[in-house]
């Protein structure tokens, strides 16, 4: 365990394949110890958001669709990739309102976590809306499709725990939000 | 909201390139309620897993590495890559061993959780043990260097709910330990 907060250094990045949901690149990584060169496979890829959207009812606005990576259905919060275009509080209020009609106010920010550290350079972006209602226009991309679920925050906490949620950004966005509300309650 | 439960087919599927860590494919997937096809892409990788190891003193055992997606040092579960030889109970007690020089007992499966369902096909696999001792010998990959560190249960679960973990797979192992662990103790 030598070099305990050493860096690794980027020494060269080459483009790899295009592969429409992210650009690939190889960036050749120096190993602080032996300064032997390794070359790693980074998805270069736009950031993205989601949100906890509480309606006036207290429940929480849940997204169900089909997922390509695991030919399944899963229960998500609402939320997708910010454009190059617009700050990540826009994007997010952009996606609520695609995805589900519904628009929210009181919007605040709980925190980042990276896509995936090990080969994503990108990061999602968590936050919270109140007073969310039916009041915009639902406009799915392409390839999208999907149905609404309303869980109330009791609900949803105890889906949280029990592992129901099959993405993790959707699980990092609770953690920080239940962290958030149980601060704010006290 | 027409096609309510009806899953996408996957009518054709393409091999992509060969980025190392992961093959990729196309597959053309049918929208149920138009019959349009879209291309989506997916990483054809391995299963991982991971695993909170608790020291006789009542410590989990976390590892800090370098990711080269973010360019950061993390904390985060040891854990990795399933071979093809092996099912996911000895890789986990592989990956402890080579990456900590832990080894450790009594394990037991948490559950699964998608590496990322919308263009991942892979699960990661979360368990716990205990009496987790330096007892085996660290063998890292060529590509890896890491420290330990040492947090006490509790310290781990205020860690979590803070959003300090920045890798999604630690914290949704750790979602499932403390559901877990509540329960056992009730």
């Amino acid at each position: 365990m030598s070099s305990l907060n050493k860096e690794w250094q980027c020494v060269l990045t080459e483009s790899g394949p295009d592969l429409k949901l992210f650009k690939t690149r190889f960036d050749f990584m120096k190993k602080p110890d032996d300064e032997q060169i390794h070359k790693m496979i980074i998805l270069d890829s736009p950031d993205s958001a989601n949100v906890i959207a509480l309606t006036p009812e207290g429940k929480i606005v849940f997204v169900r669709q089909f997922r390509f990576g695991i030919k399944e259905f899963t229960v998500e919060l609402p939320g997708g990739i910010i454009e190059t275009f617009e700050n990540h509080e826009k994007g997010v209020q952009r996606e609520l309102e695609e995805e589900t009609g519904y628009t929210a106010q009181n919007w605040q920010y709980l925190g980042k976590v990276p896509s995936n550290p090990v080969f994503m350079n990108s990061y999602i972006h968590h936050w919270v809306a109140d007073n969310a209602r039916l009041t915009g226009t639902i406009n799915w991309d392409e390839a999208e499709e999907m149905d609404l679920i309303l869980y109330s925050v009791e609900e949803t906490r105890k889906l949280l725990y029990k592992g129901f949620f099959q993405h993790s950004h959707t699980s990092n966005a609770l953690i920080l939000f239940f962290q958030w509300l149980d601060k704010s309650s006290n």
